[in-house]
Protein backbone atom coordinates (compact mmCIF):
# COMPACT_ATOMS: atom_id res chain seq x y z
CA UNK A 1 0.00 0.00 0.00
CA UNK A 2 1.19 3.00 -0.83
CA UNK A 3 -0.10 6.37 -0.04
CA UNK A 4 -0.26 9.89 -1.32
CA UNK A 5 2.54 11.85 0.75
CA UNK A 6 0.53 13.86 3.51
CA UNK A 7 1.87 17.37 4.88
CA UNK A 8 -0.09 17.20 7.87
CA UNK A 9 1.72 14.23 8.99
CA UNK A 10 4.93 14.85 9.93
CA UNK A 11 3.81 17.94 12.36
CA UNK A 12 0.54 15.54 13.77
CA UNK A 13 3.18 12.92 15.08
CA UNK A 14 5.39 15.48 16.42
CA UNK A 15 2.62 17.02 18.23
CA UNK A 16 1.42 13.63 19.89
CA UNK A 17 4.29 12.34 21.53
CA UNK A 18 2.33 10.63 24.04
CA UNK A 19 0.49 8.29 21.87
CA UNK A 20 3.85 7.71 19.37
CA UNK A 21 7.38 6.36 19.34
CA UNK A 22 9.98 7.57 17.29
CA UNK A 23 12.86 6.97 19.12
CA UNK A 24 12.23 3.63 19.91
CA UNK A 25 15.68 2.88 21.84
CA UNK A 26 14.78 5.20 24.39
CA UNK A 27 11.84 3.00 25.53
CA UNK A 28 13.69 -0.46 25.34
CA UNK A 29 12.23 -2.24 28.52
CA UNK A 30 10.06 0.33 29.18
CA UNK A 31 7.26 0.39 27.08
CA UNK A 32 4.31 -0.34 29.72
CA UNK A 33 5.13 2.99 31.46
CA UNK A 34 3.61 4.51 27.97
CA UNK A 35 0.02 3.03 29.23
CA UNK A 36 -1.83 3.76 32.04
CA UNK A 37 -2.58 0.35 33.23
CA UNK A 38 1.03 -1.09 32.68
CA UNK A 39 0.38 -4.79 33.66
CA UNK A 40 -2.09 -5.42 31.25
CA UNK A 41 -0.93 -7.91 28.05
CA UNK A 42 1.11 -5.97 25.26
CA UNK A 43 -0.07 -7.16 22.07
CA UNK A 44 1.43 -5.77 18.86
CA UNK A 45 0.51 -5.03 15.18
CA UNK A 46 2.80 -5.01 12.50
CA UNK A 47 1.70 -3.41 9.48
CA UNK A 48 -0.98 -1.39 11.21
CA UNK A 49 -1.85 0.79 7.81
CA UNK A 50 -4.55 3.32 8.79
CA UNK A 51 -5.92 1.52 12.28
CA UNK A 52 -9.00 0.90 11.49
CA UNK A 53 -8.31 -2.78 13.28
CA UNK A 54 -6.26 -1.70 16.19
CA UNK A 55 -8.51 0.95 17.15
CA UNK A 56 -11.23 -1.55 17.11
CA UNK A 57 -9.41 -3.66 19.07
CA UNK A 58 -8.86 -1.48 21.71
CA UNK A 59 -12.69 -0.16 22.16
CA UNK A 60 -13.26 -3.75 22.39
CA UNK A 61 -10.57 -5.01 24.47
CA UNK A 62 -9.82 -2.07 27.66
CA UNK A 63 -8.00 -4.62 29.68
CA UNK A 64 -5.32 -4.77 27.16
CA UNK A 65 -2.68 -2.69 25.41
CA UNK A 66 -1.80 -2.55 22.16
CA UNK A 67 0.72 -0.99 19.89
CA UNK A 68 0.57 -0.41 16.30
CA UNK A 69 3.71 -0.79 13.99
CA UNK A 70 3.71 1.09 10.86
CA UNK A 71 6.53 1.83 8.55
CA UNK A 72 5.12 4.79 6.02
CA UNK A 73 4.96 7.99 8.00
CA UNK A 74 1.76 9.47 6.18
CA UNK A 75 -0.24 5.82 7.13
CA UNK A 76 0.84 5.76 11.05
CA UNK A 77 -0.34 9.44 10.93
CA UNK A 78 -3.68 8.06 9.94
CA UNK A 79 -3.87 5.72 12.37
CA UNK A 80 -2.98 7.70 15.59
CA UNK A 81 -5.25 9.94 14.58
CA UNK A 82 -8.21 7.44 14.70
CA UNK A 83 -6.31 6.82 18.47
CA UNK A 84 -6.64 10.38 19.50
CA UNK A 85 -10.28 11.31 17.64
CA UNK A 86 -10.95 7.98 20.12
CA UNK A 87 -9.19 8.93 23.01
CA UNK A 88 -8.23 5.70 23.50
CA UNK A 89 -5.57 5.32 26.29
CA UNK A 90 -5.03 1.60 25.84
CA UNK A 91 -3.20 2.57 22.34
CA UNK A 92 0.49 3.16 21.18
CA UNK A 93 2.22 3.88 18.09
CA UNK A 94 5.60 2.74 16.94
CA UNK A 95 7.01 4.10 13.87
CA UNK A 96 9.43 1.84 12.80
CA UNK A 97 10.02 -1.33 10.41
CA UNK A 98 8.41 -4.47 11.85
CA UNK A 99 12.01 -6.32 11.53
CA UNK A 100 13.02 -4.98 14.48
CA UNK A 101 11.07 -6.20 17.00
CA UNK A 102 13.22 -8.34 18.21
CA UNK A 103 15.88 -5.40 19.55
CA UNK A 104 13.05 -3.44 20.68
CA UNK A 105 11.64 -6.17 23.09
CA UNK A 106 12.38 -8.32 25.60
CA UNK A 107 11.62 -12.06 25.30
CA UNK A 108 7.70 -12.77 26.89
CA UNK A 109 6.90 -9.10 27.00
CA UNK A 110 4.60 -9.50 24.08
CA UNK A 111 1.57 -11.73 24.30
CA UNK A 112 0.11 -11.34 20.79
CA UNK A 113 1.20 -10.37 17.23
CA UNK A 114 -0.94 -9.62 14.81
CA UNK A 115 -0.28 -9.45 11.04
CA UNK A 116 -3.56 -8.07 8.83
CA UNK A 117 -3.47 -8.12 4.73
CA UNK A 118 0.44 -8.09 4.98
CA UNK A 119 1.82 -6.82 1.54
CA UNK A 120 2.68 -10.09 -0.53
CA UNK A 121 5.56 -9.48 -2.24
CA UNK A 122 5.22 -12.04 -4.65
CA UNK A 123 8.43 -12.29 -6.83
CA UNK A 124 10.65 -15.13 -5.58
CA UNK A 125 13.18 -12.51 -4.98
CA UNK A 126 11.18 -10.05 -2.43
CA UNK A 127 10.75 -13.22 0.21
CA UNK A 128 12.79 -11.54 2.90
CA UNK A 129 10.54 -8.68 2.86
CA UNK A 130 6.94 -10.79 3.49
CA UNK A 131 6.22 -10.40 7.23
CA UNK A 132 5.91 -13.98 7.95
CA UNK A 133 9.06 -14.58 6.25
CA UNK A 134 11.79 -17.28 8.69
CA UNK A 135 13.78 -13.46 9.08
CA UNK A 136 10.71 -12.00 10.69
CA UNK A 137 9.33 -14.79 12.42
CA UNK A 138 12.50 -15.03 14.06
CA UNK A 139 12.62 -12.06 15.26
CA UNK A 140 8.70 -12.34 16.61
CA UNK A 141 9.87 -15.81 18.11
CA UNK A 142 12.58 -13.56 20.11
CA UNK A 143 9.78 -11.69 22.28
CA UNK A 144 6.43 -13.81 22.52
CA UNK A 145 5.46 -15.07 25.44
CA UNK A 146 4.76 -18.83 25.97
CA UNK A 147 1.83 -20.03 23.39
CA UNK A 148 1.29 -16.77 22.46
CA UNK A 149 -0.01 -16.60 19.40
CA UNK A 150 0.40 -15.17 16.01
CA UNK A 151 -2.86 -14.13 14.12
CA UNK A 152 -2.36 -13.87 10.60
CA UNK A 153 -5.11 -13.40 7.84
CA UNK A 154 -5.30 -12.37 4.28
CA UNK A 155 -7.05 -12.22 1.07
CA UNK A 156 -4.02 -13.03 -0.69
CA UNK A 157 -3.87 -17.04 -1.83
CA UNK A 158 -0.37 -16.83 -2.38
CA UNK A 159 0.97 -15.28 0.59
CA UNK A 160 -1.26 -17.43 2.73
CA UNK A 161 -0.13 -20.99 0.80
CA UNK A 162 3.44 -19.85 1.21
CA UNK A 163 2.58 -18.86 4.93
CA UNK A 164 1.50 -22.26 5.89
CA UNK A 165 4.65 -23.80 4.51
CA UNK A 166 6.93 -21.26 6.37
CA UNK A 167 5.12 -21.68 9.71
CA UNK A 168 5.08 -25.12 9.59
CA UNK A 169 8.72 -25.42 8.55
CA UNK A 170 9.65 -23.14 11.61
CA UNK A 171 8.38 -25.09 13.95
CA UNK A 172 5.08 -23.19 14.64
CA UNK A 173 1.60 -25.11 16.29
CA UNK A 174 -1.18 -24.26 14.13
CA UNK A 175 -3.82 -23.76 16.55
CA UNK A 176 -6.42 -22.38 14.10
CA UNK A 177 -6.94 -22.56 10.44
CA UNK A 178 -9.89 -20.82 8.36
CA UNK A 179 -10.01 -20.74 4.57
CA UNK A 180 -13.15 -18.84 4.79
CA UNK A 181 -13.22 -16.77 7.89
CA UNK A 182 -16.11 -14.83 6.55
CA UNK A 183 -18.06 -18.37 6.73
CA UNK A 184 -16.76 -19.84 10.01
CA UNK A 185 -17.65 -20.06 13.71
CA UNK A 186 -14.14 -17.74 14.59
CA UNK A 187 -15.90 -14.53 12.71
CA UNK A 188 -18.17 -14.07 15.23
CA UNK A 189 -15.04 -12.32 17.56
CA UNK A 190 -13.52 -10.84 13.92
CA UNK A 191 -12.99 -6.92 14.04
CA UNK A 192 -12.15 -6.41 10.27
CA UNK A 193 -9.00 -4.12 8.62
CA UNK A 194 -9.43 -1.64 6.02
CA UNK A 195 -8.49 -3.97 3.60
CA UNK A 196 -10.82 -6.79 4.66
CA UNK A 197 -13.85 -4.14 4.59
CA UNK A 198 -12.35 -3.20 0.34
CA UNK A 199 -11.37 -6.42 -0.24
CA UNK A 200 -13.56 -9.74 1.05
CA UNK A 201 -16.20 -9.59 -1.68
CA UNK A 202 -13.46 -10.45 -4.11
CA UNK A 203 -12.80 -14.33 -2.49
CA UNK A 204 -12.37 -15.57 0.87
CA UNK A 205 -10.27 -14.21 3.51
CA UNK A 206 -7.56 -16.91 5.18
CA UNK A 207 -6.55 -16.97 8.74
CA UNK A 208 -3.81 -18.78 10.57
CA UNK A 209 -3.24 -18.68 14.50
CA UNK A 210 -0.24 -20.25 15.46
CA UNK A 211 2.17 -20.12 18.47
CA UNK A 212 5.60 -21.11 18.80
CA UNK A 213 6.62 -24.43 20.39
CA UNK A 214 9.26 -23.22 23.08
CA UNK A 215 10.21 -27.45 23.61
CA UNK A 216 11.42 -27.24 19.51
CA UNK B 1 -20.10 -41.94 -0.96
CA UNK B 2 -23.06 -45.47 -0.45
CA UNK B 3 -23.58 -47.11 -3.85
CA UNK B 4 -26.16 -48.84 -4.94
CA UNK B 5 -25.64 -52.85 -3.98
CA UNK B 6 -24.28 -54.37 -7.18
CA UNK B 7 -25.44 -57.85 -7.79
CA UNK B 8 -22.57 -58.24 -10.50
CA UNK B 9 -20.02 -57.04 -7.86
CA UNK B 10 -18.89 -60.38 -6.20
CA UNK B 11 -18.87 -62.26 -8.48
CA UNK B 12 -16.97 -59.73 -10.89
CA UNK B 13 -14.43 -60.02 -8.26
CA UNK B 14 -13.73 -63.80 -7.30
CA UNK B 15 -13.33 -63.48 -11.35
CA UNK B 16 -10.14 -61.73 -11.35
CA UNK B 17 -8.10 -62.77 -8.86
CA UNK B 18 -4.99 -61.61 -10.79
CA UNK B 19 -5.90 -57.89 -10.49
CA UNK B 20 -7.53 -57.88 -6.73
CA UNK B 21 -6.37 -59.33 -3.57
CA UNK B 22 -9.44 -60.49 -1.01
CA UNK B 23 -7.13 -62.44 1.30
CA UNK B 24 -3.94 -59.13 2.22
CA UNK B 25 -2.26 -61.80 4.26
CA UNK B 26 -1.32 -63.85 2.10
CA UNK B 27 0.36 -61.35 0.02
CA UNK B 28 2.61 -59.55 3.06
CA UNK B 29 6.01 -59.01 1.63
CA UNK B 30 5.15 -60.03 -1.79
CA UNK B 31 3.12 -57.20 -3.40
CA UNK B 32 6.15 -56.98 -5.63
CA UNK B 33 5.47 -60.10 -7.11
CA UNK B 34 2.16 -59.23 -8.09
CA UNK B 35 3.49 -56.88 -11.14
CA UNK B 36 5.47 -57.87 -14.12
CA UNK B 37 7.55 -55.11 -13.38
CA UNK B 38 8.32 -55.82 -9.50
CA UNK B 39 11.13 -53.34 -9.29
CA UNK B 40 8.76 -50.43 -10.06
CA UNK B 41 7.88 -47.58 -7.10
CA UNK B 42 4.45 -48.79 -5.24
CA UNK B 43 2.21 -46.02 -5.22
CA UNK B 44 -1.38 -46.18 -3.00
CA UNK B 45 -4.16 -44.61 -3.01
CA UNK B 46 -6.73 -45.24 -0.27
CA UNK B 47 -10.11 -44.71 -0.85
CA UNK B 48 -10.63 -45.61 -4.66
CA UNK B 49 -13.93 -45.11 -5.27
CA UNK B 50 -14.47 -45.68 -8.50
CA UNK B 51 -10.81 -45.87 -9.85
CA UNK B 52 -10.86 -42.67 -12.82
CA UNK B 53 -7.99 -41.41 -10.56
CA UNK B 54 -5.75 -44.50 -10.24
CA UNK B 55 -6.65 -46.14 -13.63
CA UNK B 56 -5.67 -42.34 -15.57
CA UNK B 57 -2.22 -42.46 -13.38
CA UNK B 58 -1.56 -46.17 -14.36
CA UNK B 59 -1.80 -45.11 -17.89
CA UNK B 60 0.45 -41.42 -17.18
CA UNK B 61 3.19 -43.71 -15.57
CA UNK B 62 3.59 -46.72 -17.01
CA UNK B 63 6.97 -47.24 -14.81
CA UNK B 64 4.91 -47.04 -11.24
CA UNK B 65 3.14 -49.50 -9.72
CA UNK B 66 -0.24 -48.60 -8.66
CA UNK B 67 -2.16 -50.59 -5.65
CA UNK B 68 -6.11 -49.19 -4.99
CA UNK B 69 -7.40 -49.47 -1.61
CA UNK B 70 -11.41 -49.54 -0.81
CA UNK B 71 -13.60 -50.56 1.32
CA UNK B 72 -16.99 -51.13 -0.33
CA UNK B 73 -17.29 -53.62 -2.59
CA UNK B 74 -19.73 -52.29 -5.18
CA UNK B 75 -16.97 -49.57 -5.49
CA UNK B 76 -13.63 -50.98 -5.60
CA UNK B 77 -15.65 -53.65 -7.99
CA UNK B 78 -16.38 -50.24 -10.48
CA UNK B 79 -12.69 -49.75 -10.46
CA UNK B 80 -11.49 -53.31 -10.70
CA UNK B 81 -13.50 -53.19 -14.40
CA UNK B 82 -12.15 -49.86 -15.29
CA UNK B 83 -8.71 -51.31 -15.02
CA UNK B 84 -9.36 -54.58 -16.79
CA UNK B 85 -11.31 -53.16 -19.49
CA UNK B 86 -7.96 -50.98 -20.03
CA UNK B 87 -5.83 -54.03 -20.06
CA UNK B 88 -3.47 -52.43 -17.54
CA UNK B 89 -0.82 -54.43 -15.95
CA UNK B 90 1.14 -51.35 -13.03
CA UNK B 91 -2.16 -51.35 -11.35
CA UNK B 92 -3.82 -53.84 -8.57
CA UNK B 93 -6.56 -53.28 -5.96
CA UNK B 94 -6.81 -54.91 -2.73
CA UNK B 95 -10.81 -55.12 -1.22
CA UNK B 96 -9.64 -53.99 2.79
CA UNK B 97 -10.06 -50.77 5.22
CA UNK B 98 -6.81 -48.88 4.72
CA UNK B 99 -6.15 -48.58 8.71
CA UNK B 100 -4.67 -51.77 7.79
CA UNK B 101 -1.87 -50.81 5.88
CA UNK B 102 1.09 -50.90 8.72
CA UNK B 103 -0.24 -54.42 8.91
CA UNK B 104 0.07 -55.38 5.54
CA UNK B 105 3.18 -53.40 4.19
CA UNK B 106 6.62 -53.02 5.60
CA UNK B 107 8.86 -49.74 6.27
CA UNK B 108 10.34 -48.51 3.27
CA UNK B 109 7.43 -50.27 0.79
CA UNK B 110 5.70 -47.12 -0.06
CA UNK B 111 6.53 -44.38 -2.34
CA UNK B 112 3.62 -42.63 -2.32
CA UNK B 113 -0.12 -42.44 -0.79
CA UNK B 114 -2.94 -40.29 -2.33
CA UNK B 115 -6.05 -39.68 -0.10
CA UNK B 116 -8.66 -38.40 -3.01
CA UNK B 117 -11.87 -36.63 -1.59
CA UNK B 118 -11.49 -38.70 1.38
CA UNK B 119 -15.08 -39.00 3.54
CA UNK B 120 -14.96 -35.94 5.85
CA UNK B 121 -16.77 -37.14 8.80
CA UNK B 122 -17.66 -33.78 10.51
CA UNK B 123 -18.43 -34.94 13.59
CA UNK B 124 -15.92 -34.88 16.12
CA UNK B 125 -16.86 -37.90 17.16
CA UNK B 126 -15.86 -39.47 13.99
CA UNK B 127 -12.46 -37.96 13.74
CA UNK B 128 -10.77 -41.47 14.13
CA UNK B 129 -12.51 -42.09 10.73
CA UNK B 130 -11.00 -39.32 8.81
CA UNK B 131 -8.04 -40.60 6.75
CA UNK B 132 -5.82 -37.95 8.03
CA UNK B 133 -6.31 -38.59 11.06
CA UNK B 134 -3.43 -39.33 13.68
CA UNK B 135 -4.48 -42.53 13.42
CA UNK B 136 -4.70 -42.97 9.74
CA UNK B 137 -1.49 -40.82 9.90
CA UNK B 138 0.21 -43.17 12.10
CA UNK B 139 -0.27 -46.07 10.13
CA UNK B 140 0.55 -44.70 6.82
CA UNK B 141 4.30 -43.43 8.33
CA UNK B 142 5.41 -47.09 9.55
CA UNK B 143 5.28 -48.15 5.45
CA UNK B 144 6.37 -44.92 3.74
CA UNK B 145 10.12 -44.65 2.33
CA UNK B 146 12.05 -41.64 3.39
CA UNK B 147 10.66 -38.59 1.98
CA UNK B 148 7.93 -40.40 0.33
CA UNK B 149 4.40 -38.45 -0.23
CA UNK B 150 0.84 -37.93 0.82
CA UNK B 151 -1.00 -36.16 -1.84
CA UNK B 152 -4.32 -35.16 -0.59
CA UNK B 153 -6.69 -33.56 -2.32
CA UNK B 154 -10.31 -32.75 -1.44
CA UNK B 155 -12.79 -29.37 -1.95
CA UNK B 156 -14.10 -30.11 2.10
CA UNK B 157 -12.49 -26.98 3.66
CA UNK B 158 -13.81 -28.36 7.09
CA UNK B 159 -11.62 -31.62 6.33
CA UNK B 160 -8.65 -29.85 4.90
CA UNK B 161 -8.67 -27.27 7.58
CA UNK B 162 -8.52 -30.16 10.01
CA UNK B 163 -5.68 -31.93 8.01
CA UNK B 164 -3.77 -29.13 7.82
CA UNK B 165 -3.43 -28.81 11.44
CA UNK B 166 -3.16 -32.42 11.87
CA UNK B 167 -0.10 -32.78 9.32
CA UNK B 168 1.26 -29.76 11.10
CA UNK B 169 0.57 -31.53 14.84
CA UNK B 170 1.72 -34.79 13.57
CA UNK B 171 4.98 -33.53 12.51
CA UNK B 172 5.11 -34.43 8.29
CA UNK B 173 6.61 -31.55 6.66
CA UNK B 174 4.89 -29.26 3.76
CA UNK B 175 6.12 -29.27 0.30
CA UNK B 176 3.51 -28.06 -1.57
CA UNK B 177 0.24 -26.06 -0.42
CA UNK B 178 -2.37 -25.18 -3.07
CA UNK B 179 -5.88 -23.36 -1.65
CA UNK B 180 -7.57 -23.89 -5.45
CA UNK B 181 -5.25 -26.14 -7.21
CA UNK B 182 -7.02 -25.39 -10.75
CA UNK B 183 -6.40 -22.33 -10.83
CA UNK B 184 -2.09 -23.27 -9.46
CA UNK B 185 1.01 -24.31 -11.66
CA UNK B 186 0.64 -27.30 -10.05
CA UNK B 187 -2.71 -28.15 -12.49
CA UNK B 188 -0.64 -28.96 -15.29
CA UNK B 189 0.18 -32.67 -13.89
CA UNK B 190 -2.98 -33.24 -12.07
CA UNK B 191 -4.70 -36.23 -12.85
CA UNK B 192 -8.80 -35.79 -11.62
CA UNK B 193 -11.10 -37.93 -9.67
CA UNK B 194 -14.55 -38.84 -10.32
CA UNK B 195 -15.59 -36.34 -7.18
CA UNK B 196 -13.28 -33.29 -8.31
CA UNK B 197 -15.04 -33.66 -11.84
CA UNK B 198 -18.21 -33.08 -10.59
CA UNK B 199 -18.02 -30.95 -7.60
CA UNK B 200 -15.03 -28.48 -8.82
CA UNK B 201 -18.10 -26.24 -10.11
CA UNK B 202 -18.73 -25.99 -6.84
CA UNK B 203 -15.75 -24.27 -5.26
CA UNK B 204 -11.52 -24.13 -4.71
CA UNK B 205 -9.80 -27.43 -4.41
CA UNK B 206 -7.45 -27.82 -1.84
CA UNK B 207 -4.32 -29.53 -2.13
CA UNK B 208 -1.58 -30.75 0.08
CA UNK B 209 1.43 -32.43 -0.10
CA UNK B 210 3.27 -33.27 2.89
CA UNK B 211 6.55 -36.03 4.13
CA UNK B 212 7.12 -37.90 7.09
CA UNK B 213 10.71 -36.10 8.67
CA UNK B 214 12.21 -39.46 9.51
CA UNK B 215 14.42 -36.70 12.10
CA UNK B 216 11.75 -35.98 14.24
C1 LIG C 1 -1.48 -3.95 2.61
S1 LIG C 1 -1.31 -2.86 3.95
C2 LIG C 1 -2.50 -3.49 5.16
C3 LIG C 1 -2.85 -2.50 6.21
C4 LIG C 1 -3.79 -2.98 7.33
N1 LIG C 1 -3.15 -4.00 8.17
C5 LIG C 1 -5.11 -3.49 6.77
O1 LIG C 1 -5.35 -4.72 6.86
O2 LIG C 1 -5.93 -2.70 6.29
C6 LIG C 1 0.25 -3.37 4.65
C7 LIG C 1 0.88 -2.34 5.58
O3 LIG C 1 2.05 -2.90 6.17
C8 LIG C 1 3.05 -1.89 6.22
N2 LIG C 1 4.37 -2.59 6.27
C9 LIG C 1 4.91 -3.35 5.30
N3 LIG C 1 6.11 -3.83 5.69
C10 LIG C 1 6.30 -3.39 6.97
C11 LIG C 1 7.36 -3.55 7.90
N4 LIG C 1 8.45 -4.28 7.60
N5 LIG C 1 7.24 -2.95 9.10
C12 LIG C 1 6.14 -2.22 9.40
N6 LIG C 1 5.12 -2.03 8.55
C13 LIG C 1 5.20 -2.61 7.34
C14 LIG C 1 2.84 -1.10 4.95
O4 LIG C 1 3.42 0.19 5.04
C15 LIG C 1 1.31 -1.06 4.88
O5 LIG C 1 0.78 0.04 5.58
C1 LIG D 1 -15.98 -39.63 -1.17
S1 LIG D 1 -15.39 -41.09 -1.90
C2 LIG D 1 -14.12 -40.50 -3.03
C3 LIG D 1 -13.76 -41.52 -4.08
C4 LIG D 1 -12.61 -41.13 -5.03
N1 LIG D 1 -11.34 -41.06 -4.30
C5 LIG D 1 -12.89 -39.83 -5.76
O1 LIG D 1 -12.19 -38.83 -5.46
O2 LIG D 1 -13.76 -39.80 -6.64
C6 LIG D 1 -14.46 -41.82 -0.57
C7 LIG D 1 -14.16 -43.30 -0.77
O3 LIG D 1 -13.32 -43.74 0.28
C8 LIG D 1 -13.73 -45.03 0.71
N2 LIG D 1 -13.24 -45.20 2.09
C9 LIG D 1 -13.66 -44.53 3.18
N3 LIG D 1 -12.99 -44.95 4.28
C10 LIG D 1 -12.15 -45.92 3.86
C11 LIG D 1 -11.20 -46.73 4.54
N4 LIG D 1 -11.01 -46.63 5.86
N5 LIG D 1 -10.48 -47.61 3.80
C12 LIG D 1 -10.68 -47.72 2.47
N6 LIG D 1 -11.57 -46.97 1.78
C13 LIG D 1 -12.29 -46.09 2.46
C14 LIG D 1 -15.24 -44.96 0.58
O4 LIG D 1 -15.79 -46.26 0.52
C15 LIG D 1 -15.42 -44.19 -0.72
O5 LIG D 1 -15.42 -45.03 -1.86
Amino acid sequence: MRVRNKPWAEPYITAHPNWIVTNPDRWIGKWKERFPNPNQPLQLEIGTGKGQFIVEMAKKYPQINFLGIEIQTSVIAMALRKAVNNELTNIQFLHTDGIMVDRLFNQNEVDAIYLNFSDPWPKKRHEKRRLTSPRFLNSYSKVLSPDAPIKFKTDNRGLFEYSLKTFNNQGLVFDDISLNLHNSPENKNNVQTEYEEKFSQNGPIYQAVVHFNRKN
